[in-house]
């Protein structure tokens, strides 16, 4: 392609970019830096500024339309056939009016975790339908409001048993047929945190021996292969020695057959990804975790629940919010932070379309073309396996299994290979009669009667063992029989979205979350059949065009990073942190130093940095902070000196979680190297250096990245993430590989054998980190997108915009709130740090209070009291025009006015509009109105709100009351009167 | 495909209809009908009721997945080659946030036209932006709010010229050079009209013979070969006269050439589809029509300006909407009414985002890339023929042109074949270097330099005439500068789509517009680019998928309507009913019957039928209704008896525009035929009869149906439709063909010629009213998918739906406001009329009030004041759900109560919430209140309002002012203050 980019005046990186040169003048006027090179220098410590990154780590730049070519080419060579592969991914037909208006909508996929709950009900709804539906389907009492896969749900599941367990031992019993892949993983996860997996046989269930020290029992509910076994009677065994039951359990299934919860267990884990959420190659899918009454407390990741707001009404909050890893650091019981909150309201939303019958229908369906294909196989002389199955059937074929699935490829029907005498294949909702007649010629099934028609097909009986047949109700919540018609539905969703504030209303200016463009062209391909429609253990001849955009992406983000090897796997940003200190475990271990198991962790980092390092099995040791904010290096020369032959590694944010680029970082690195630790840069604040400088030169061992920043995936609600991890070539071998990889180089063992496709690359051997080889592929062509549009020119001058935009509200905002941290020059990174600790001392106004003022302005409020308690830390990303941040600017010089009112005791400490905020239209229309302030006050603060208003739903909403009384399922329409 | 529907519990059919059967059942009861077949027995008349529609008419309804791979088969049998055909239509770039957040986004595509402009100031909005942009571009003084294409705006321009000339003649000069489709339908348009063209060179001009009796001029600017010609002196000529210039502009030419304003023209046309609207083998995309100051009040179709709501707020509304057809019936001086606004935004939001500059320098590199083509193919012994062109070469190589146009085709770019010896090609802003490169090994210049860089390109000097260049300034107003990063386009188009009121925020119960679903799935192929980036002039053989597409529903569309050809051309309504009169007429001139032009038209018809009669050169005779509304057989009988020798036609709508089924329909049909006369039945009330009945079955000749209607075209805000034209066999010589048609059967003079392709297909063979041959191809994948989804099962339970959903509205309203019109059942067919006048006597509360009030609920307003004044025409459709139609009876039973307490007195008549409505938040929130009613009376007349709450962005606005001064282009920003 030439001169691709150059047919417009207008290139992507223009557009991406919000704020134009003239506009860039007018904000370096403001800063006090005469151009952005010169602002650049100054704020970004010529140490690490030294190592310029050259433009061949990335290709030129290409328009959208060429960028859009170059990807269609590749999907191109991904081949989609009927995938009947199953183990935990099934086809699935997503609803179009939910593809339409939900993952294909802004307004839906550019919001960010609910965290401010007053704008965000829409999405709290959906999600407290996701869990009302996984609680019912399961039988459990609270589920939460998603996980990241199944495989990752089994191991929180596996980490909560310990916790809750009675039985003081370290062992897991574990079904012995679980899914291979979750298998793998608890394998990885067990090791790091000292727990011994006990495998048993799901039939005669564990023995004496297994139950001895053992704290919990994982069961699969069907098998992997297909088998439905009773587990009630291994579950009363478990408990009763005072352990805990966890059942993976296929939510489909759980329609016909009796729910963890009638068969006695504590947990349900599993995922969602066959209620209309694409398979799209592993991934991105909501997993579940559900428990039992009495384990709510216990539940990791995000858990909505519902309190009342100002005004007496119900609402939709995050309970719990603040237990997790930000308060908790090394005390936390889990990493998990992002969670999947686009696929968990797809899927919710298909339960919602089809209703209990239409699930019940759909699953019974499957059940019945099951044993169709059982009486054809049988029929065509093969052997099936089990009793009893729902939806998969495992078939002996001895010596002729590889044959057999090799004819079902040829006739686009994808089968699993077991082993040379044995395969299994899937059903699922897309199966059809034509699938059934195909695969019996691939049998051999020639003489027999084939049921060829749904009707015949559906004549068949279930596989479904009569004991387990399901007696108790779900769904029986009207939001699951109210929206069954197209119509009905879209406006639903519309409903829903209206209520939130997300990207397309205004910009969202949280610090340390990049709230950047998801731009139009880059989502694109996220729905295009040849990436959606791939399943994660497809033969590689079909997955060509996905392995090529993986290669180009780890080999582009490891350029820039100045890092030898990437890997994609980590589905967030905690799981790319865990991933590299479990490499960093894996190193010194490999080198025979098992006692450097100490993590430095400076008092400034996130919570998740602990939790992620207790996670990789290592104590953390807090380095501490200057008042600065940057890294006491004489404490942390102490602390290496005192764990000088236990130190594993040091995890430092760069820049730093004070939004502050610290200028002695090669120093800090170089102290831990000395002490023979490894350095882990945590990579989310990546977006103030792209271009300027890498991770890689001036010190990291290892870095996560954040797609879901830096690289342009949408935030959706609170998820999907990326977090890939890239390191050294020294840790190459110790990176997350998978069981099932497609490239030989990515399979544990990799690092020793030959690899047979490694086109150079460097092997990855480690043990996986998600459940899939590829983590979230679906979402990759987001990432690819921008950066084939943005080129390494487009990256650089990305930075430079998004550092600009910080130091202008830096600057402009100073006199009025002080800039907590800034650089050597006075200069902030991406982001700035407002003190309103002043503010509260001299007006009681807390940064709550402004934080929900912001509301009222039409704003979402940026991260409120981190990294330091009494603060807003502001991100505006390169994105944002100068219109929009003038227009936050003026918002908050208009608040800080407000507070002054109040100081000057014309408005009441406790009747003023900052303590009421925010307002909703009822709350100023409806009765007598008896404030100190206006009504027009309370929602029109400033001339041109009016014209753009943004109502929230309701008002401020009692954190403390949905703590205290925990509701996390659909509450009965009554609640709403 | 065996079993696709039935492999889900719920069909597209149930999705699609918003009742559920336990939701009918209770209706039913309301009704008084034991169930829906009693109903609808009851409902039509037996007479026309008494032949069955048979299954075979269409094939068996396929569920969702199914019929979108089916289409995705069609899809691959196109092939999309680089379009260099030109003729009028361009590659273009479509912004994806565009496509993603106008084109894809039901909050624009299923918008109603803005009649109400309280619910309709974002389209309006986006609307003004594009008279804007024509007015600026053209240099015209006013530009209407879009046309139907370029050819139908050339026609409008012609008769706009009859209407303002001084000139008492009916010659109409024709440039030589005008587009060939253009002329065609310029031909056939003129001869009904009685106007004669006459042909001349633009370079010399008409001759003073040509002059004489020509009340105006058509010129081509550039023109259709390329050539660019300085028309002022032609202009001058006619001006001196007193005759009217109408120049046709290529919108992207008048940011480097001098506008028609800036040479004297009185009058613009064109199209804007190159301005980011896909080619989509012809359509559909905005035409449009802008006119000097002085001849504003002439300008056909819509014209959105400018005027004050109650509260002096400026606001945005449709000009001199009274002033058409729906008032001036046989008077009327156009029959436009469908507009393309949903084209119209998407052109006007790529002017705003690319503005005057980006603009400029995507001409200019047209330019550029033209003259290199042209150098290139010099150098290759090509003749270039032109001295001066903007993007259009015409080549001279003498018995090679039609080698050279097959060798193009293979290196996958169309040209222009103009005849054995000369062929043409268009540069567009898709067109590459590579195209140039491409083009040179195409004409054999093997051993020149070509110009393969962007930069090579660029050095080519334009072949513009330097006299000609533009020097005035365009798109000067701020919103075309404002919005150019990807973020503010993106939060622009929210802003403004959260304004309105569209289908998915609740029921648009407007009689006679059925708004029913617009299915995403059906909306899925769009955009596929095999569909949309096909030009209507590309060979045959790169078209088969649509064309089978396009036989597929001409078949079923003919089988449901009982018609034995269908034509697809007419891109609205309007044209339709042209279509099938100007068949009527060619049908009785070929017998001879040169004398019957009599149209007779019931006095309840809809204004556009006696319209399109006058275009037609029908004389139009009116027939009375008797008082149940019913067409009265005593004065047709007398008025066929008056007219026996010149009778043409009847038109009548079935089920009537009373939204009733006529009980004497068959027998009216007779009288009309045994008369000489030929029965034209709009289809415009369709879904009240679809698999019930057949048009073609009781009398019918010809029909047109509007799949914008019943065939589920969105309506996007007031356009696209497709209006295809359905008649019985002997008419099928007389409906419109095309002389570019790739269907040999579908070009003039194909009813005598054999047919190369006829399939046994009729052939159609008279003149075009459409500008593409097959008027707006790319939507109707929408059609194709919602019929093949239905089935005729399928369409006949919709129809069963709609017409229990108006019969359960008239039930449960009947007590309260007088339904009008029912058949002898008592029943209504699917719309029914509330009289509100009995209202209006008691209170004073007005049709206009109640509909203002409706917006405070939440709600469209139905139909107001047709086809009866003071009345409220309700047509529910199927796709409503009971819920919705009961929160519908809600609020109209909830204003009648409001209006009681009017006639008790407790609100002063000249103060309530009737006269006051719609309310606009701040209008109950700023300053005091002091209005008989509470400010929540205002805003939340019932519970539930509240969470669920429209708020309109103005109140009710001053139609009169806005028509007393006409502003109809964006106002200065400080008009907003």
């Amino acid at each position: 392609m030439t001169g691709a980019q150059q047919n417009l005046q207008t290139s992507f990186a223009d557009r991406h970019i919000g704020t134009t040169s003239a506009d860039q003048q007018v904000m370096l006027d403001a800063v006090g830096q005469p151009s952005l090179d010169a602002l650049v220098r100054a704020a970004i410590p010529e140490s690490i500024h030294a190592a310029p990154v050259t433009d061949s780590v990335i290709p030129a730049a290409v328009g959208e339309t060429e960028a859009l070519a170059e990807l269609r080419a590749k999907a191109g060579r991904n081949t989609v056939r009927r995938a009947m592969i199953g183990l935990g991914y099934h086809g699935t037909h997503t609803p179009a009016v939910i593809q339409r208006n939900v993952l294909e909508n802004p307004s839906w996929y550019t919001a960010y975790t609910p965290y401010q709950p007053e704008i965000s009900q829409g999405r709290l709804e959906a999600l407290i339908n996701f869990q009302t539906m996984v609680s019912d389907l399961t039988g459990m009492a609270t589920a939460g409001a998603s996980m990241l896969d199944e495989g990752t749900a089994v191991v929180e599941g596996m980490l909560l048993a310990r916790r809750a367990s009675k039985v003081k031992g370290d062992a897991f019993l574990v079904d012995g047929d679980l899914l291979p892949q979750t298998r793998a993983l608890l394998d990885h996860r067990a090791d790091a945190v000292g727990i011994t997996l006990r495998e048993f046989d799901a039939v005669t269930g564990p023995s004496d021996d297994d139950l001895d020290g053992a704290f919990g029992v994982i069961l699969q509910y069907p098998g992997a292969s297909g088998r439905v076994v009773d587990p009630s009677a291994t579950i009363e065994r478990v408990h009763a020695g005072g352990g805990i039951a966890v059942v993976a359990a296929d939510l489909l299934a759980m329609t016909l057959l009796a729910s963890p919860g009638d068969l006695g267990a504590d947990v349900a884990v599993g995922t969602s990804q066959r209620f209309g959420v694409p398979l799209g190659f592993g991934g991105p899918h909501a997993g579940y975790l559900a428990v039992r009454a009495g384990l709510e407390r216990q539940l990791p990741g995000r858990l909505v629940g519902v309190s009342f707001d100002a005004d007496g009404q119900m609402a939709y909050r995050l309970s719990l919010q603040t237990r997790e890893q930000h308060i908790r650091r090394e005390k936390a019981t889990s990493n998990i932070c992002t969670a999947q909150v686009l696929l968990a309201v797809m899927a919710s939303m298909y339960a919602v379309y089809h209703g209990p019958e239409g699930l019940r229908f759909i699953a019974d369906r499957v059940a019945r073309t099951t044993s169709a294909l059982a009486d054809v196989a049988r029929s065509a002389g093969l052997e099936v396996l089990h009793e009893h199955w729902f939806d998969t059937l495992t078939l002996r074929a001895p010596g002729r299994a590889a044959e057999i699935v090799d004819a079902a490829r040829d006739a686009d029907r994808l089968l699993h290979l077991v082993d040379a005498d044995t395969l299994q294949l899937s059903v699922d909702e897309t199966t059809t009669p034509e699938d059934v007649t195909a695969l019996a010629g691939v049998f051999g099934a020639v003489d027999v009667t084939v049921p060829a028609t749904e009707g015949a097909v559906r004549d068949a009986a279930t596989g479904l063992p009569s004991d387990l047949l399901r007696s108790s109700e779900y769904l029986t919540h009207p939001v699951f029989s109210a929206h069954r018609s197209e119509t009905r539905m879209m406006r639903y969703l519309k409903h829903l979205s209206d209520k939130d504030y997300a990207l397309d209303r205004g910009m969202i200016p949280l610090g340390s979350c990049t709230m950047k463009l998801n731009a139009a062209t880059e989502m694109a391909a996220v729905t295009w059949p040849e990436f959606a429609n791939v399943h994660p253990f497809a033969p590689r001849e079909d997955v060509e065009g996905y392995l090529d955009m993986i290669d180009d992406l780890e080999s582009w983000l490891a350029g820039v990073t100045g890092y030898d090897t990437v890997s994609l796997q980590p589905n967030a940003g905690s799981q790319g942190e865990l991933a590299g200190l479990l490499a960093i475990r894996g190193y010194h271990r490999s080198r025979g130093d098992l006692d450097r198991t100490v993590c430095l962790i400076p008092s400034s980092a996130h919570g998740t940095n602990a939790a992620s390092a207790v996670l990789a099995g290592m104590q953390v040791v807090v380095v501490a902070c200057d008042e600065d904010g940057n890294v006491d290096l004489a404490d942390l020369r102490a602390k290496t000196a005192q764990h000088a032959k236990t130190l594993a590694a040091l995890m430092i944010t760069y820049p730093s979680t004070h939004g502050v680029y610290e200028h002695d970082v090669r120093d800090v690195c170089d102290a831990v190297h000395e002490a023979g630790g490894q350095v882990y840069v945590d990579g989310a604040n990546l977006n103030a250096l792209l271009g300027h400088a890498r991770f890689g030169d001036f010190g990291g061992d290892v870095s996560h990245l954040n797609l879901h920043k830096t690289f342009c995936i949408p935030h959706g609600g609170g998820g999907p993430g990326v977090g890939p991890v890239a390191a050294k070539a020294h840790l190459a071998p110790f990176l997350p590989a998978h069981p099932m990889a497609q490239q030989a180089d990515r399979r544990p063992g990799s690092s020793t054998a030959a690899s047979d496709d490694a086109d150079g690359r460097l092997a990855h051997a480690g043990g996986p980190v998600s459940a899939a080889p590829y983590g979230s592929p679906s979402i990759l062509p987001i990432t690819w997108t921008y950066v084939r549009m943005m080129g390494l020119e487009g990256l650089t001058r990305a930075t430079e915009a998004a550092v600009l935009g910080a130091n202008y509200i830096a600057a402009r905002l100073r006199e009025t709130f002080p800039v907590l941290y800034t650089g050597e020059s006075g200069l902030v990174a991406h982001e700035c740090i407002l003190d309103l600790r002043p503010l509260r001392e001299s007006s009681g106004i807390t940064v709550d209070d402004v934080a929900k003022r912001l509301v009222d302005y039409g704003f979402h409020a940026p991260t409120m009291s981190f990294p330091v308690a009494g603060t807003l830390m502001v991100e505006p990303t390169e994105s944002e025009d100068l219109a929009e941040l003038d227009r936050f600017v003026d918002a908050m010089l208009a608040i800080r006015a407000e507070a002054a009112a109040v100081e000057r005791g014309e408005w009441p400490a406790d009747d003023n509009p900052l303590v009421h905020a925010p307002h909703t239209a009822a709350s100023v229309i409806s009765g007598e109105w008896d404030h100190a302030y206006t009504r027009e006050q309370g929602v029109y603060p400033l001339p041109g709100i009016s014209a753009r208003k943004y109502w929230p739903p309701v008002r401020r909403i009692d954190q403390a009351y949905g703590d205290r009384n925990l509701v996390c399922a659909c509450p009965p329409i009554e609640a709403f009167a």
